[in-house]
C-alpha cells in the first residue's frame, strides 16, 4: 500500500492509502522524489475546480515531480532501478493535427497528469509511489543535482515555452509582471536566452528579492511606480502574475511592435477595457502560453547542466504526510515560491 | 492654379485654389489620376480628427492615389511626363530602429500623406495637381490596367501586410469579418496568399455579393448566424470591420493556436469584457496591422498583372469638383465599396 | 487473388498475383483508382536501388495513389464503401523528436509506402487491391475531380512543401528550374502561394509548353540562355530538375539573401566545385526538401477546389497489366510528364 | 597632424602623418581607442585584396574600433568629449529593398569602413584621429569596460548576426569549427542566445583552451577526431574556421533537418564534391552570414553589462606606430586571437 494526497472536492483534501498498479512492460514504478505544487493544484483545492475542468471523481493532484526508479518492465530499456528522472505530464496523442503540427501542448486528444480534463480523471503525482510509462522519464545523472530541482522542469518548461513563442530576443528587454514560480521562471528564461535587459515587477519584496538573485537587472514594485513610467520600455512583455492589473501594465509597457506575453491564468472577464485599437495602432502581438512541449526536454538539460539555477524559488518542502500544510504555504505568496511535497 | 480638396474641421470640407510649387530636381509634377476615400478621410470629414490626430490647419486628405506624370525635375530618371504611376504615400526615414528592422510602417519619424499625425501636415492628394518626390512613385505601363484600379494599391496593400502578418496560410481556412474596402482587400490578398477557404461576413448584402465576385467561398450575413456556429473554425480571423462585434466573431472563430488580425479600427474602449483568459487556454495570437510597408510594392504588382482584379471594388467614380458628394456616398455602405475622385 | 506490378531488381518488372490481406478493423479495403510513376519507382526500376535504398525482397512500387473503397474494418468511421480516396503514404511514428517538432517527413521510425527503405520493404500501390489504415485516406466528394488528379496529391505535396520551406513569396520572382512533375508543381505551388512572378526553365520544348499552361509567366530553354542573364533575378531559385547544371543556374539566379530551394535528385558528387564562399559573401539560404508533411492535406484540398488544376501534367494513363510500358513511357521526358497506371 | 596606418598594396604597409579633417555639424572627432586587427586587413595586407576587392589607391585598414570624443560638430546631441564610444563601421542607405526589409547587411549602396568595395575606398580607423558621423557612435559610460572590449563589438556582432541567422537554439547542440576571433565570438553567442550544448573545434591546443574559457561545453582537436563520430551531433554547425575542412565536417556533424551556418571566408571554389544531394536528403539548411546589421548593437549592449566576456580573447595590444608587427603577430594564430593597435 501507498499514501496518496487526493482532493476531493473543494477544501477537500484527503491523505489514503491505495495500491499501486504493477508496471507493464513498457513502465517504471518510481517512488515520488519531489512534487511540487502548481497554481492549478492550488486552484483544484480552493475551488474544486480549474476554470472549467471540474472534480468529479478524487482526483490526485500533482504534475511537478521527479521520481526514483523503484521497478522496470521488461520492455524497459532507457532506466534503470535507482535512477532519479524528471518526469514530463504531457501525453500528447502524436498524430491529431497539432500534434503533427509541432504544437502537441494543443493536442486534442491531451492526455496530462494531475487534471481533470478528462474523466476519468488523469490522476497525478502527490502519491509515495506510482507507475508512469517510459516514454515520460529522462534519467538525471548528476548527483550534485537534488530532487527538488528536476521537479522544476515543468514549470520551468512553461518559462521557456513563454521565451519560445516570444520568440528571439537577443538584444532586447523584456519585463516580467509578477515574480512568483511562473514569473521566476519566466525571468530564468528570459536571461537563458539572451535578453539584453530583465526587468520583474511584483507587489511583494520577497518576490522581488528572488528576482535579483535570479538575474532581473530591476524589480521593480508595481504599486509603487505609475504605469505610464514604464510606457514603451519592453521588446516583450509578459504577464506572469494571472492579474488584470499586471496585464495592463504590459499592455502599457510594450513599445510599437512589441509582444505581449500571456502566461498567467486570468479571471474569464477583465475587469477594465481592453485597448484593441492598440493592438492595430502599435501593431502589437498578443500572444498565449498554454503548457509546454519541447521546452520540458530543454528544462531537463538546462537544469541538469545548473545553467538555470532554480534553488532559489524552493521556499519549502513538507513530507507527503503534511499535503495539507504545504497547500496552504503554497497559498500565501508572501512567504512562499515554490513549496514542494517530498516522500517522508 | 489647381483645385484641391481642403478639410478645414468637422464636416467642414471645401474646394479651393493653390499654387502648387515647382518641383525639384528630384521630384515629379503629377496630375491626379484617380484617389480613392478611405476610412480615415471619412474620419477627418465627420469629426475632424482620427483618434488621436487631430486637423490643426487645412488638411487636404487622400492618401490612396494615382497620377499622370506632367512634369520632371532635372535628375528624375525612372518616370517621364505621360507616365502613369501608382504613389506611395509612405515616407519613412530609413534609419531608425523600426527602419533598420524592418517595420518601415512603424517608422519613429515616419511622414505619411493625408495625415494630421505630424504638423504641419502631411498635405494629401486629393487636388488636381500635386508634387512628388520620384521615390514615391511605379510608372505602370500596361495601358489595360486603369487608374482606379492603379489608385486601389495603397488599400490592397493593407491586405497583402494583413496576410504577411498573419502568416503562411497554406492549407489554412481564413474568415473576413466585414467586407467593405479592407476586408474586400484581406479576402483578395488570402485568395492571393493561397489559403484554402476563405469565409466572409458582412451585414450588407450587398457587400456579401462583393465578397463572394472577389473568391470568398462563402459569405455569412453576420447578423443571422449564431457566433457559437463559427466556433473554431478559422485558422485566421481578420477584423476587417472596425466594429467590436466582428472582433467577438473573430474570438470565437479562431481555432486554437490560431491568430486573429486586427486591421479595422476600434474604438478606444471596447463595449465587452476581452477574453484574455482564452488567449491564454487556447494559446491564441492577436496581432495588430497598421498600414503597410513592403506590400505597397506588392499590390503594384499584382494589379498591374491582373492576378488580383480590384475593379469590382470601385462603385463610384465623382470628379474632384464633386468631393463632397463623393465623400457622403463613401459614408454609406449600402451603396458604396470604394469611391474614388478623378480629375474632372 | 489480385494482380501487382513487382520489382525483383534492375528492370526486372513483373506482374504477379497474390491474395490481398483482410482488413483488420481499422483497415480499409481499397482498389486502384490511378497511380503516378515516380522519379523513385524509376530508379528501382533502372537501377534496382534509389542511392542507399537497394531491392533486396520483391518490391510493389507506388507511392502516388487514388483508390476506390471496398469494404472497411468494424471500426472504420471516415470512408466507406464506394469513396473514392486519396492515400497518403506517409507514415511517421509521432513520437520522436521530429515528428514531435513538426517536421514529421523527418521521422526516425517513417514508414513509406512502396520503399526499400526498410526491411521487410514498405510495399507500395500498383496493384489492383490493397489494404490501407484508415488515418491514411482522405474521402474526395466532388465528382469531377478524376482519380488521376486524386493520384496527384502526393507528387503535389511536394511542391507545396517546397514552398513552404522557400517561406512567403508574396511581390517575389520564384525561378524554378526543370519543368517536369515535380517542377511543375512547384510553378503550380509557386503560383498558388502567390509568387509575383514564376519562371520555369528545362531543355524540352514540350515542358516549357506545359509550364507556361500552369501558369509560368515565363518560359526558358535553359541549353539557350546564358546563366549570367539571370544573375540576381530570383528571390526564391527552385531546383526540380535534379541536374547539377540547374543547381548552378539556381546559384546563380538567387538574388543576395535570395532562397535556392533543393527539390531535385542529384548525383552525390557534383561535378563542379560548389561556390561556398557565395553562399557567404551573398548571404544566400541554400534548403533542402525531403517529402512533404502537412503540405498532403493542403495538396488534396487544392485538388478537390480545382484551385490547383493538375490535369495538364497526366501525360498518359495506362492499365495495370501494361506498367512495364508505362515505366518507359515515363523514362522519356520527351513524351511524357505525369505516366499513371490504372485498374485495368 | 595625426598618424594613420596605411597599405599601398600587397605587404605594402606604411605608417604617414594626415591631416584628420574638420568636423562637420553632425560629425564628432575621435582618438583612436583600440582597433582590431580582422581577417578582411589580413588579406589586404598579405595579398592587396580580398577577393574582389583590390587596394586602387592607399587604404586606411581597420573596422573594429573604440574611439574617445575629442571635439563635437554643432548639432551633436548624443556624445561629448571625453565620451568612450563604440564605433559602428556600416552605413547602410536606409532605402534599398534590402534595407527596407531589415537587412541593411546586404544594403546595395553600403559604406563601409576600411573597405576597397567602393572607390574612392571607404578609409578605415587605424589611424590616432579621424572623423565620424554622430549615428556610428554608442557611448558606453561604464568605466569598468575598457578600450579593448568596446573595439570588440564589430566582431561580436557577427558572432550574434550568425546566431541571429541559425535561429533559436534553446534546447540546441551548437558546434563550433575554427576557435579563432570570428569562432570564439560564435562560441559566446551561442552561450549568450541559451544552446544547451556548445562543442568547439580547432587544430591548435591555445585556441581550443580559449573555447573552453569562454564557455564551450566540449572542446575537440579537428585533426585528431574521425568526421564521421560528429556524425549527426548538432542541431546547429557554423564554419568559422573559413577551412573548405571545416565545412566538411560541418556537413557531417549536422543532424537530420540541421542549420549549417557559413561565416568563414572559403576560397571560390571547393576542393571537394559539394553533397547537394544530402542537402536533399536530410533536409538541410545552409545558411550564409555576411557582415551584421542589428546585432551591432546587440554586441555593444552584452559588453557594456559584461554578459559577454570578451577579454580573454584580446592576445595583444600594441601601439599604432608598431601596427606592422601587430599584423605580423595576427597572422600567427598558435600565438594571437585577437590582436588590436592602441594609441601610442
Amino acid at each position: 500500500m501507498t499514501l496518496a494526497c487526493t482532493l476531493h472536492g473543494m477544501l477537500d483534501l484527503r491523505l489514503q492509502e491505495e495500491t499501486p498498479p504493477a508496471p507493464g512492460p513498457h513502465d517504471v514504478l518510481l517512488g515520488l522524489g519531489a512534487g511540487g505544487i502548481c497554481g492549478s493544484d492550488l486552484h483544484y483545492f480552493q475551488q474544486g475546480r480549474v476554470g472549467a475542468f471540474v472534480i468529479r471523481e478524487p482526483l490526485v493532484p500533482g504534475h511537478e515531480a521527479s521520481g526514483v526508479v523503484q521497478a522496470v518492465g521488461a520492455a524497459v530499456t532507457r532506466v534503470r532501478p535507482g535512477d532519479r528522472v524528471a518526469i514530463n505530464p504531457s501525453h500528447p496523442c502524436g498524430h491529431c493535427d497539432y500534434c503533427r503540427g509541432g504544437r502537441g501542448n494543443l493536442c486534442r486528444r491531451m492526455f496530462f497528469l494531475g487534471s481533470a480534463s478528462v474523466f476519468p480523471h488523469a490522476q497525478g503525482m502527490f502519491r509515495e509511489r506510482f507507475v508512469m510509462g517510459e516514454a515520460q522519464l529522462t534519467p538525471v545523472d548528476e548527483p550534485e543535482v537534488s530532487l527538488g530541482e528536476i521537479a522544476c522542469a515543468e514549470p520551468l518548461s512553461i518559462g521557456l515555452h513563454a521565451l519560445h513563442r516570444a520568440g528571439p530576443v537577443l538584444g532586447e528587454t523584456v519585463l516580467v509582471t509578477g515574480a512568483g514560480t511562473i514569473g521566476a521562471m519566466c525571468i530564468l528564461a528570459a536571461r537563458l536566452a539572451g535578453a539584453a535587459r530583465v526587468v520583474a515587477c511584483d507587489v511583494h519584496e520577497r518576490a522581488l528579492a528572488l528576482a535579483r538573485t535570479l538575474g532581473a537587472d530591476e524589480a521593480v514594485r508595481s504599486d509603487q511606480v505609475a504605469p505610464e513610467s514604464l510606457a514603451g520600455m519592453a521588446d516583450v512583455a509578459i504577464e506572469a502574475a494571472g492579474h488584470p492589473g499586471a496585464l495592463r501594465t504590459c499592455l502599457t509597457a510594450a513599445r510599437r511592435g512589441g509582444r505581449i506575453i500571456q502566461v498567467g491564468t486570468l479571471p474569464e472577464e477583465l475587469p477594465f477595457p481592453f485597448p484593441a485599437n492598440q493592438v492595430m495602432q502599435r501593431e502589437l502581438d498578443y500572444r498565449g502560453v498554454f503548457r509546454a512541449h519541447l521546452a520540458f526536454d530543454w528544462a531537463v538539460q538546462a537544469i541538469r547542466s545548473r545553467r538555470v539555477d532554480v534553488r532559489p524559488l524552493i521556499t519549502a518542502q513538507l513530507p507527503l504526510s503534511r499535503a495539507r500544510e504545504a497547500f496552504e504555504l503554497a497559498l500565501d505568496k508572501s512567504r512562499s515560491t515554490k513549496v514542494q511535497v517530498v516522500a517522508a
